[in-house]
């Protein structure tokens, strides 16, 4: 099988993908996360899970090979569990890393899925948990790359298993990157990273977004990324943003253990809900009271089928937001249900040029982009602005650079007065001098040539100069660095209340050794009127020179 | 009727709260969203919308007064459109500012709505709409408050129609507040804000809060207010958090015309819709081509179901987040739909003390608060300690004023390294002389006696030192000025990494004529032991005198 015949990519989304993972079983369309089905007494039936909308399911082949009898011998999964699409087993590493030890063989249990048929299978890794000890991390990390080596020679390629090689690593993300690399070497089908689940109850999600990345970027974008143990759907937007095409997740049966309701962004002690807020048909049928009167056993299984009703109507929101190209405008909604999963998005300006990368530069239909504040400005639109006017775009030989505040109307070029400053530099011959570049708070610096392009005209922002201050001082210094150095000039017009902002600009521009003029104005009129003024004088200076 | 026997609040956050409005035909629980039904073609019957989870509906009397024929002759707005709840009907006011007039005197249109035994009636107000000519905006609320004054004269009290006296003014909010003041003081049961749809239709999302907040703040709490033609879920939150109990809306059944899918964030267009992602008893057994390969008719009744149990949905959670006092994380969620929602939640900084004064002390359940950034500092809870602080608080009178950066572990007085130093003052002695605050970017200062009242150390915060600079240095001023003249000496502890910020605090102090002393350490532990040496050579110094 080649990888291509495995997992096709068919939309995509900052580091988010929607895509097809085949399987020996049938397809999963990914993002997609495998609810945890537990072999010896599931709560939810593996039918009614894929009825809710979920492509497959994940169980544990440790604990299934630990209890062959119970389960009616040796059979494929698929028959133990009563469920015809794709399956997933777990190895016994999550045990390993709960209770120390598993009584098994990195042998015995690559065999024994296979035996039993398992669609995507994982090897017995090591997890490396949340140690600091570097030493024992390198270790956990080393001992799986030589299991997956096992597997290897020792697998049957004949059975179509997918077989999945997992990342280890914990919170030292070079032994991440190290880990990464060295499996993606290996042939295997599906990479996981592994112990994030631990990190996920502490709510350390800014460590699991270094973890991500580390692993991510150092490993093919043709293998899906598989996430152990996650989550809760409130982080499932942030993963896959970050590239995770896959998750596992017994949370929804769990959480009903304890009467924790989900919801998107919220989880709920059942008996603090006024009423249900959902209409799931789940809930759409019973209220509160009803729930808590049940017999706790009645009450599981009616909480985990909402549970999992909210996760998979998550995931299908989350692939709606890839295909219109709005998966980040999810995210800032999404971290806002946690002020550690804020802090999280916060870190995303650490990767914004790899999301950039990532992130595919044309996208079905073109849609504004919608930008709040300084955490916006790390969206894939805005450092793709940055990175090509500094890098791509040559600007014209001109004599004189002037800077405008960003009008009302776009495109920029369009606005009324910024129309008659045009004209009137065209009727006193400096047109062809002028090179006008309009700064604004949430791209730094569009000169006038490209603001028709996407989405320069096409976003709505929340950002005011205070905030984007930072951003269009650094655009404008290194934008200078790359300039003519015929522009000798620079003009800054700004308003009166941006005085602050224009004294940065200035510094920036004395910086790069050019002589700056400035003009105020308390509206657009007042300014463009003065700066005519000022053209008009230096341009008389100019033929006399 | 008394007001009490009328309206009763149950719960309370920030401005918003959980009542009951008691008419004739039962009771409303509120917030609540009254659906416009068409009594000409409902295309979903009052009946189902009631089973979707609302209380009460809205229709026009305009309407129903122009085809009392077609509509099988003159009786009661229940008999009309089939519904035994509680109705409330609109005057033509929304004919009046769409069309420029309506065919119905002032006094027909009030008797005719207690002729058909409306719940709620409305008086044929005139609406203020959009325009800038403030004296056309001021006839308009003078005309309002002639036809409030007509309607007290001429209507039957013995009927039990609870009347609405509507709020004009437009985006002048000087009028706003003088026309909401005035009809106050008339004898109506709920009151309503009249014009915003337009705005709403516009994204004009702040001046709606200005306006909201000039009403409310000019009318006794014990009336409920209402907001006409609102509106879309995700702007529900702000507007009960501003202290609107009603609303109705039509846009269930306008945006279904239109293929227009509501969810609580976005609106989508359906044909961009891969999946519903929505579990309501419609999406839940239908997709999107099924939808869209309906008649029109037929979709558009399932679309407009669709948009109600979304409404539906909504109100539940916003009531579910005022009953556990998280109306405003709710907020800062909802206000990231867009950019102009969210600039109308920055707004709330302005009114940041009307809130305070509004949102309850006391809470049912003690929570953490959530703070995410500088906009989250304008949440009730947090304004409530700044004005305490400075307002009620005495601070010790002692000799020092000693400033350290908020600890790890909270309550704060418990984290270890804060510990060492008290005790270490202790011995020495010193402890009596110095007042210990902690300087915190969620909440400015906090004195380290007060460090266990809620939320001082029930919250979870991702607002650092940078974003939290202002809120600190502003605080410090304030809190100087009150403070006793005896803490000549101030002592400013800090972390090598927050030099900027010491720097600020410094200024504070000499300005508020303190000597400063500056202690750094590159952690807790190091600054610790810097600020005991700089005690104990103080100390010394001190006994010298």
């Amino acid at each position: 099988m080649t990888q291509e015949a495995i997992f096709e990519v068919i939309d995509k989304d900052v580091c988010g993908r929607i895509g097809r993972i085949y399987t020996k079983h049938g397809k999963i369309e990914t993002p997609a996360i495998l609810p945890v089905v537990n072999p010896l007494k599931a709560i939810v039936r593996p039918n009614e899970i894929k009825s809710i909308g979920f492509d497959a399911i994940a169980t544990n082949a440790y604990i299934v090979s630990r209890n062959v009898e119970r389960l009616g011998g040796k059979r494929s999964i698929h028959e133990t569990l009563g469920f015809n699409g794709p399956v997933m087993t777990d190895s016994g590493a999550y045990q390993l890393l709960t209770y120390g030890k598993v009584d098994v063989s990195p042998e015995e249990i690559i065999r024994f899925q296979e035996e039993v048929d398992s669609d995507i299978a994982v090897i017995l890794d090591v997890p490396t948990g949340l140690t600091v000890d570097r030493d024992e991390a390198l270790k956990s990390v080393e001992e799986t790359l030589r299991r997956a080596k096992l597997c290897l020679s020792i697998r049957n390629n004949e059975r179509g298993t997918l077989w999945v090689g997992p990342v280890q690593g914990g919170v030292h993300t070079d032994l991440v990157a190290y880990s990464s690399r060295e499996i993606s070497n290996l042939d295997y089908h599906i990479h996981a990273l592994g112990s994030p689940v631990k990190l996920m109850e502490e709510y350390e999600y800014s460590t699991l977004v270094d973890m991500i990345v580390a692993a991510k970027t150092n490993m093919p974008l043709s293998r899906p990324l598989h996430l152990f143990g996650a989550g809760h759907p409130s982080m499932l937007a942030l993963a896959v943003a970050l590239g995770c095409d896959l998750f596992d997740t017994a949370l929804y049966a769990l959480f009903a253990r304890s009467n924790r309701y989900v919801t998107p962004y919220w989880t709920f002690k059942l008996e603090n809900l006024r009423e249900l807020p959902c209409e799931c048909p789940i809930c759409s049928k019973i209220s509160t009271r009803d729930l808590l009167e049940m017999p706790q056993e009645e009450r599981e299984r009616e909480l985990a089928l909402h549970n999992l009703y909210v996760l998979a109507r998550e995931i299908k929101i989350i692939k709606q937001s890839i295909s219109e190209g709005r998966l980040w405008e999810l995210l800032e909604n999404r971290c806002r249900s946690h002020p550690r999963l804020y802090l999280a998005l916060r870190k995303l300006k650490d990767h914004e040029k790899l999301l950039e990368k990532c992130d595919p530069v044309t996208k079905g239909r073109l849609r504004g982009v919608f930008i709040y504040d300084d955490v916006s400005l790390s969206r894939p639109e805005v450092v793709r602005h940055r990175v090509r006017l500094l890098s791509r775009y040559k600007p014209p030989e001109n004599r004189w650079l002037l800077l405008l505040p960003e009008p009302a109307k776009k495109p920029f070029h369009k606005d009324r007065w910024v129309k008659r400053l045009t004209n009137s530099l065209a009727r006193c011959q400096a047109e062809s001098r002028v090179h006008i570049c309009f700064y604004t708070p949430s791209f730094g610096l569009v000169p006038i040539e490209l603001d028709e392009t996407h989405p320069l005209s096409q976003f709505e922002s929340a950002c005011g100069f205070v905030n984007g201050r930072g951003q269009i001082v650094g655009v404008l210094s290194e934008y200078l660095q790359s300039a003519p150095k015929s522009y000798d000039v620079v003009i800054i017009g700004a308003f009166n209340k941006l005085a602050d902002l224009a004294c940065d600009m200035k510094g920036a521009c004395l910086k790069a050794n050019r002589k700056v003029l400035l003009a105020y104005g308390s509206n657009y009129g007042e300014l463009v009127r003065e700066l005519l003024k000022l053209v008009k004088e230096i341009g008389q200076v100019d033929r006399t020179h």
